[in-house]
């Protein structure tokens, strides 16, 4: 029987905003056993930019990563957010440690080739390039991990990532030796059957669901990368994945995708 | 025997010099033994300060931490600096690993009184606020921690501090456990005897030879709170405190402030 480890993803909308993230801090500080925070922080990043006269250029959801995009993602993500959480969760008892992944190379990630789409200074991510030691030595020691999404390459050049790559890629890494829960939370409840309606929460979705619900329409979007991310981490050795409201953590309603 | 153990600290005209960085950090990689290395980034902090349009304020060389200057700092020293060194010394072979003080609370501060001076978030600090049993596990693990001068009081609050307290902080700190050698780099090969001639190191001070060196006037300004900020070190455990140029760590040119 593998050690429970849940994995929680944050966005940009839950550090940005004092009330939610106290909520969240209060409610992550609850969750029984060893865990990591992953956060993402990409509004404050947009906003840093911006204030600085850069311009912020996104192609399919991704930032273009030029060398001043890139100084401005490693204050905003490893500075600003991440002590911001590292000390919030410290006040409420978490022995939360934050990281990118150069700190202990605990993330070494590839810099994503400039084509078909030059992204610049972005990585993709592999499950081997996890170190798992560190981790495991880390929570032997009751700390929190708590990362963002700047990573390095075996060169030291730093990387910005994708805060849900970041959770999942750790997820799939930590699976040999944990039995893992994956958890994002973001502005819903769970995947919708009717977004319009917050009560409709499929509670539950396999691969074959999925299909159902890809080929109905019922999902869509933004939703169904998503959820494809969730099935492929579930394909590689992760219990479950669960997809909740950042401000509902330690309730019951969500969707949970497994086997 | 305690085993040694190096604290070396480097200033803003260093990480902020891509040149010297890149020297300093390829000679720090060569230095024996377990090490934590102290940054500063007071200069690239003044700068983004005024991008932003936020004044600077600095009393008695200290820099008054407003709420939006603290976020500032906390985004220049955490984020920009921190990790850019991390991640040069890891492409050095050094597994090294950044820290606040509110990382694994690592060191503890706390604010500093508003009166005579309110200096805003600032922190003081003291031995006692040092987890020196992380660190000791870290050293076991072979990392080689990094510290920027931010630290957190008990109540999660960030606070700025001054990287050469932090320094000596972490020296005097870790000092019943180890024999310490404090390493402050900076611009000068040493404490001259005559600022104008590079030559004219002191080799040797202790407190008697620094009582001399003050009521003769040979030292003066600034460099009079540097070494007596050393001879506190010496009296509380440290064994010795070098004073060197950044760009020649591994040589032998430096003043040695001992008992």
């Amino acid at each position: 029987m593998k050690k429970p480890l849940t994995i929680v993803k944050i966005g940009g909308n839950v550090v940005d905003n004092p009330q939610m993230l106290s909520q969240f801090i209060h409610d992550f500080s609850k969750l029984p056993g060893d865990k990591i925070l992953v956060h993402g922080g990409g509004k404050e990043a947009t906003r840093l930019s911006e204030a600085l006269g850069l311009k912020t250029v996104m192609i399919d959801g991704r930032r273009v990563t030029d060398a001043s995009t890139l100084e401005v993602v490693t204050m905003v993500y490893a500075g600003l957010v991440n002590k911001r959480v590292v000390a919030g969760l410290q006040s409420a008892g978490v022995d939360a440690l934050g990281l990118t992944g150069a700190d202990g190379h605990v993330i070494t990630g590839i810099r994503r080739s400039a084509k078909p789409v030059d992204y610049g200074f972005v990585g993709d991510l592999s499950a081997d390039g996890v170190n798992v030691s560190l981790l495991s030595d880390m929570f032997d020691r009751g700390i929190v991990p708590v990362m963002c999404a700047i990573v390095q390459d075996s060169n030291g050049q730093l990387l910005n990532c994708n805060a849900d790559t970041v959770a999942s890629t750790l997820a799939m890494a930590m699976a040999s030796q944990r039995q893992i829960t994956l958890l994002f939370c973001f502005e819903f409840p769970g995947v919708l059957s009717n977004p319009a309606d917050s009560s409709s929460v499929i509670p539950l979705i396999n691969e074959s669901v999925f299909a159902e619900l890809k080929s109905s329409g019922v999902v869509s979007g933004g939703m169904i990368p998503k959820i494809t991310n969730a099935i492929n981490a579930i394909n590689n050795g992760v219990e479950k994945v669960v997809i909740k409201h950042a401000s509902a953590l330690l309730d019951n309603v969500a969707t949970v995708i497994c086997r």
